[in-house]
């Protein structure tokens, strides 16, 4: 066996949400081995950490991002949508090459990593760079490719690309030791139309994968949608095929009775990216009602542009804030139930289906927080301390497929002052 | 001169919101003698700190909280109002004694300084016990006594103790080099009546100082109110003479326009607490309106037992996150407004009238921000970074009256091991 972690709390968020107090996790190549209160005799470890003052819980999953918009972070808030999107965002998008995209994606993953995220999900461009920095890094990673591309000498064209998108599934769809799973981008109903979405979907269905897709994140996107469609987002991805195949759908903030009943029988995730959806403005999606149905909701940071971090703590302390607050209930979204979302409900949704619970044959994918801080004494309710106490830098150590990516807060193989050099170079280029 | 910071990024919160890239503080004694781009020369200073890669900003003031409930940290979460106050809390609350305040005071404050909190106001029991912890640690507070004790043998009585809280007063106010102020505590208009509001409020006009009062936390004080008085809170208040001098009033969730017209016209201050709000599920304040008639409006935390944790940064975070959602207006609460609630309108609030801006005369109470982080780059907008990306753990080194509290996160004179082992301890004993 090769990795003992002993004397550790381990909030297991196995199917019993068991809390293991003072207790042993095993790990034997890429998987848990071992998850019990006490030490069977005879065992060898090759190492050992001691867990004194550490709580373990599985590895937070970011459920949808577009990381290389670290890049973008702090530099346009607080102004209207349009403003935002078509006069601060777009012309600097627009000015993209490889190389930003790679290194706003390492800012990115770096970040991700000391806030204990050991999966994401992304959507954005030049997406070889995305895979390229999540292969280098350890993390594990949903990502996908568009199959239609937009514009052409600046005109809307809606062109096919669906071999691009073939190409990049069979290039890394379970790629770096399986670390990363390949999705097709749908970016919104509103970028596409009902022959490109229904291309999507049957696409989806020949590489037998999944979809990404922003679906109802604003107002404005209702109004559009019953004008181009005559129904309702929801209603034109199921009448596509886009629902056929699992769905990873971002935001969902303005959603119909009747459109959670489609996503519900489709058996589709939903990400909620409270900050996002707060700072745009764009308002706060029915979660509680989602939750009650059994939809499965997971959480995530959107871009740092949006944001301007990519900190699931953070998350999780909105998400399980600001539905109690709107709806006056404080027994809404309750601590456990939120974790669940940045957790194995992240791992489900981004098609890690052996990942989000420390459990004897699971992967070896969890973080261990150090609890000896001012704001996390007393040692009361582990779970609660998580999701209402802990700030992102309480994260330890990452453990991702039983390898230890970072311990003591320090990387063992991410050269994180070169990372944020490049990054911060790169963003001057960049915004200037 | 004293102490000089050189190379810093400077958000001095001053008249004119300047922002000094590069730049100088000098501090002698108590008070910031220079705020400049270059340094004079031929100046001498006997300590100097390199400011690279750090925001100086001035010190965050907790505008609400009840520091020793810390000792109930993760205790009671996501129930019901009564279910948490009067099952959970009240009974764990009549077995503190002093020993059990002073070390959750203790917890506290080292929690808020290693947050960059530089000063706060808190109204609990066993009040001289927070008058110690301040004056050991080297914070600012604006402490409370209650006039009035509402039980006697387990009946409510409301007997008079305003002696005490003149003693209290002509012990405190001032004390500790100026660190001190004492208000007269009104826990809520609910709690007294019409007799000992007028009392309370001719008390403090004596003592020629302020009040400090939670107001219209909940939909059921809004009933309560015009049940018991025929009338609002707010009308109440003003009835009995309250709002006649300075008030420091929590939470303000539930106003009227005639409400928040009548705390304007009293110059009342308004400290906003998001996330206790939120987690009690009491609703979401009026503060975009509050910001608009140009009525102060300070942040705070609240207690730990509805929080959980007296992080500034996430008050900040959330105040500016959760209206912009509500309304749907990302144009709402723009990052320097509530960085300003969070600093010199909070100084205003506890009547520290020479703290809360980094210019020349101003008492020396500023912190800075470790900004080399991967969270912190790209180096684009100090303001924008603080308020949305920074953790309260960014906290790199906090100055209060000229005095250097803590640097590198460490302190120069409180035993943080000592006061964390001493809280838990006696946690247990209290929780169980
Ligand atoms: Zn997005
Ligand atoms: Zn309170």
């Amino acid at each position: 066996m090769d990795l003992l972690i002993k004397n550790i709390d381990i909030v297991t968020m196995d199917d019993c949400n068991k809390v293991i107090k003072n207790g042993y996790i095993g790990i034997k190549d890429d998987k848990i081995s071992l998850v019990s209160d006490s030490l069977p005799k005879g065992t060898q470890w090759k190492e050992q950490i001691d867990g004194k003052r550490k709580i373990a819980i599985p590895g937070l999953v970011n459920g949808h991002s577009h990381s290389a918009m670290t890049l973008m972070r702090n530099y346009a808030d607080d102004m209207a949508l349009e403003t935002w999107l078509f006069d601060n965002i777009f012309p600097v998008e627009a000015k993209l090459t490889e190389e930003f995209v790679y290194w706003g994606t390492m800012l990115g993953i770096v970040e991700m990593l000391k806030s204990g995220v050991i999966a994401f999900a992304d959507m954005y461009m030049f997406m070889e760079e995305v895979a390229r920095a999540v292969t280098e890094t350890g993390i594990k990673a949903n990502i996908c490719k568009s199959p239609v591309q937009f514009f052409e000498d600046g005109e809307l064209k809606r062109l096919d690309k669906s071999q691009g998108t073939i190409d990049y599934y069979n290039k890394y769809h379970n790629a770096a030791d399986g670390r990363i799973k390949v999705f097709v981008e749908i970016h919104s109903t509103y970028m596409f139309n009902e022959r490109t979405l229904a291309n999507a979907a049957a696409l989806a269905k020949q590489l037998n994968t999944g979809i990404h897709i922003h679906l109802l994140e604003t107002a404005a996107e209702v109004e559009s949608s019953n004008r181009d469609y005559g129904m309702t987002s929801v209603e034109i991805c199921k009448k596509t095929g886009v629902l056929d195949v699992p769905v990873l759908a971002a935001h969902c903030v303005h959603m119909t009775d009747s459109d959670l009943e489609i996503m519900k029988a489709a058996g589709a995730s939903i990400c909620h990216n409270p900050t996002s959806n707060l700072k745009l403005g764009s308002g706060i999606a029915r979660i509680p009602d989602m939750l009650d149905m059994g939809i499965n909701v997971c959480l995530g940071t959107d871009g740092a542009a949006s944001n301007n971090n990519l900190n699931m703590f953070e998350e999780m302390n909105l998400a399980a804030l600001i539905h109690k607050g709107a709806a006056m209930n404080p027994q809404l979204m309750k601590a456990k139930d939120v974790l669940k979302m940045g957790t194995c409900n992240g791992a489900k949704a981004l098609g890690f289906e052996d990942s989000g619970m420390i459990k004897e044959g699971m992967k070896g994918d969890l973080i261990l927080i150090d609890t000896d801080k001012p704001h996390l004494y007393p040692k009361t309710n582990p779970v609660s301390a998580i999701v209402y106490s802990a700030q992102a830098s309480d994260t330890d150590t990452v453990i991702i497929d039983g390898k230890i990516i970072m311990q003591d807060r320090k990387f063992k193989n991410i050269d994180e002052e070169k990372v944020m050099f490049e990054a911060d170079a790169l963003s001057r280029k960049l915004l200037t």
